[in-house]
């Protein structure tokens, strides 16, 4: 099978050879995708066109749309579990947290459209006197920008990383040009597929490039964008196309970092927080097999807690059943191929150098040889101050490291070390030590997650994004910012005062839904 | 004499020959800037440091500086504005935009940071319940970034470009290292001295690097930020710095762009808006002989006018004297030196090509030599289907290109035709035009000045950026945005969720402002 694209209203294959998608729990090869020779700069003048189609409907409208987009998923939910099993190896909850979160946050949009009812553009509140006669104001408004936004993904969510960035350009009016990383392909060709059958979205809205991406980047106009989530290398790669002619092309980057959770010095051995960690950085190491952007991957422990802490978490994971995800025992499922699994070996091996290993058992021994399974693997680091790869290097596995840190300010140093992350956490009921995460590792994270026992188990989890939360990280993460609710409409709209009579204002802000981003 | 840096608490020069800053009424050599050998990555360092202090600061305490940092430029008023003609070629005119403006946006901070009160955070209205049970919820908040904002700036604005960026950090609570354009130095140089010496500035909070500014961007790391105003050429140059390892540095570009007013199809020969748009262009090719970058360079006037408003302009630009910018009658003072004057010329020259001229005399007779006047020029283009260097091509000085246009559709299609800009006008009292203009125009633009009857002549003026709206425009314009009253603090602080209880919750509020961005 080969996958198609989703390019100017039509199901087109390229007149490559494409490169192959392999179930990673076998090696077999089960599709290829491949754009060559496809019309792409052709493709993103048609979504453009169909943009204005987009931009005549309300955000309510929008709204019904999005909502008939998630019913169409759900109606086909089985099939796409059984891909998420076949093409990324997950287990039935690798595979919910991908398909199900995609479905959430394209509900959760369309609830959101809807209550900005009728209107076309949005407006903040408050104006401001510009002159001494009360004859000339200022307002900021938003409007919709007319472009195409590109959407390149990472492997890890075909479903949910496509389904949350178009809920959000759908929602401020934008049609969307989905790039899924190929290896994974699948399920966002499947899923697309359905949608596209079900014939309810107008013409150039959504569209998709199944195969190598390049094309895309390199025919943009001023009012497109490139979100992109993936690498940081990668998203060097595509900021070098962000110069010369292509330089007014906005860009998103969301990059893998290396995300810390942090027990607090308060916190003791057996406590419900010390088990909410253990059960924490558990999940690091087995769910989606590690393979998430916000997952953690340093596990910053108090010096006095480390024996015991490890020791705890090494008894839950040392149980976690490797291998087959049809299984219902199976808690973790290989990793998506085998490049990945080459890569994260090596990574442990860097990683091991400065740290001593407490659970890594490699490659499992009863796995067929075309599999890209890695064991879980908990690594100890108990001097934290020599040590400068665990802070750099990810791992893009079933792997985290426990750290030693003697007093909170060094835990604040440690965290910080990774140069901007996604996501933080933090076990502990001390206010005080709740308030100096917040100050001083909040500029260094998009996301703090603070556990403490009036949350107890009912928090959402390290590493699950939700779209009420904005979601992206400071400097290495990639200075992205996406969802959190409304907020993320603002990467497809442009801000701009108008300066003007009280009566142009009042005209203007008839047809805009006042609501603060 | 050579001006000196201020780095790391000292003022030092550099110790190479360094760059000649002219008089550009006479062609004089009036001193050098220099900055070889410098020790700028110790003094980012140390800027970095001064940041603790700073944010030690409440916002209101932060106003109080700002304030007393607006007073001592207020005491040496005099002084700064015979510098301003000296070396920027400025008439009273000229300098009270720059000197006044950028005290007054001092003052204007420094209220907004007093109405912020006691606090250090901003946090956004409005919690989200993420769990069943009413335990764990999420709300954003703002913290500053503890890195340090390198500001380099324009030659046209010595001292508004240096105090609108220094005001929204420091308000912030960043250290601000200001790099001025070295052409025009001479103020940025005076002024912060003046500061530095009145002594109220915690250390390592104001920083200025005279003389060449590639060491700064050189040396920055995850939580530092450029804002950089300045051509779109500088602004790709620029960009280059920020991959591979320094991928994280936040990045404001301000780019000089193609902006343009328009007159509405329902204005008519005579009455007030024509007069009012006649009176505008005129300042467009007068005012700091047209360096402005939010400056009229396109009119787009309705076929039927293009005859009568020429003529109108015309009449009133042949009586612009140019001259020496210390004569009282003085309209148009000099370029502000020999390589901007063949730019400009050349670009004049370029436009020519498409255009017919109106007025255009070139460099004037009775002038010194060495001096960079350019007498202003209007040209007019009748067939804008064809032309394309009148949307591309920025004439920096005193020039403006009158377009003919037939039917709004079409103004519309040649206003988006400079691909983003900072600013646009429109003159008309048609609510439809106002409207259609605000909806298909917005998106290219940062800022939208709509002139009524109702608003007539008490309107701030096309190209005079406000503090109280955002400033800065998409696409070629550098998908930029600065001040817009706390709007501008977005860029020196970071916005994260924060994911936990309502008690954790309520008390990080207590150190935080609650306010939209």
């Amino acid at each position: 099978m080969k996958l198609e694209s989703y390019v100017s209203g039509k199901w087109v294959a390229g007149n490559g050879q494409g490169r192959p998608l392999v179930n990673p729990t076998i090696g077999d090869v089960i599709a290829t995708a491949d754009a060559n020779g496809i019309d792409v700069a052709g493709g993103l003048a048609f979504a453009r066109k169909g943009g204005v189609a987009l931009r005549e409907m309300t955000f309510a409208e929008r709204g019904v749309l999005l909502k008939e987009i998630a019913n169409i998923l759900i109606a086909n939910r089985d099939t796409y579990e059984e891909i998420a099993r076949q093409n990324s190896g997950n287990t039935k909850l690798d595979a919910s947290i991908d398909i199900d979160g995609g479905i959430g946050t394209l509900k959760y949009y369309a609830g959101l459209a809807s209550r900005l009812g009728d209107a076309h553009q949005i407006v903040e509140a408050g104006q401001d006197q510009l002159a001494r006669e009360p004859v000339f104001f200022s307002q900021h408004f938003w409007t919709t920008r007319p472009g195409v936004a590109v959407q390149i993904n990472a492997f890890n969510f075909p479903s949910w990383g496509m389904w949350e960035k178009i809920a959000v350009a759908t929602m401020a009016g934008v049609p969307s040009f989905a790039k899924p990383a190929t290896a994974t392909a699948l399920l966002s060709f499947q899923m697309m597929k359905d949608v596209i059958e079900a014939d309810l979205v107008p013409a150039g809205v959504l569209n998709i490039l199944c195969g190598n991406g390049e094309a895309l980047l390199e025919n943009l106009g001023p009012m497109d964008s490139i979100a992109f989530t993936g690498s940081a290398d990668t998203g060097h790669h595509i900021k070098s196309y962000q110069t010369g002619a292509q330089s007014g092309i906005r860009l998103n980057i969301e990059a893998d970092s290396i995300n810390a959770t942090v027990l607090g010095p308060d916190v003791v051995v057996g406590s419900p927080l010390f088990d909410l960690a253990v059960k924490e950085v558990t999940k690091a190491v087995s769910v989606k097999a590690g393979q998430l952007c916000t997952n953690i991957r340093r596990v910053l422990v108090p010096k006095n807690l480390i024996e015991e802490f490890s020791a705890a978490v090494a008894d839950k994971v040392q149980n976690l059943k490797v291998g087959d995800p049809s299984s219902e025992e199976t808690r973790v499922g290989p990793l998506i191929n085998k490049a990945q699994q080459a890569d994260a070996l090596s990574k442990i091996e860097l990683l091991s150098k400065e740290t001593n290993v407490v659970i890594s058992a490699g490659v499992p021994a009863d796995v067929y040889e075309g599999s890209s399974f890695v064991a879980p693997t908990v690594l100890v680091c108990k001097d934290a101050k020599e040590a400068t790869a665990i802070h750099e290097i990810e791992v893009f596995g079933p792997c985290a490291t426990i750290i030693s840190y003697e007093g909170f300010d060094q835990a604040i140093d440690l965290g910080a070390r990774a140069k901007g992350s996604l996501a933080l956490s933090l076990f502990s009921n001390d206010r005080d030590i709740q308030s100096a995460a917040y100050c001083d590792l909040g500029p260094w994270h998009g996301r703090l997650l603070m556990v403490d026992e009036q949350v107890g188990k009912n928090h959402t989890g390290h590493s699950i994004v939700m779209p009420q939360c904005v979601h992206g990280g400071p400097g290495r993460a990639g200075n992205g910012e996406e969802l959190g609710g409304l907020r993320g409409v603002r990467f497809h709209m442009q801000r701009s005062a108008i300066q003007s009579s009280p009566d142009c204002l009042e005209e203007l802000k008839k047809n805009a839904a006042e609501v603060a981003l």
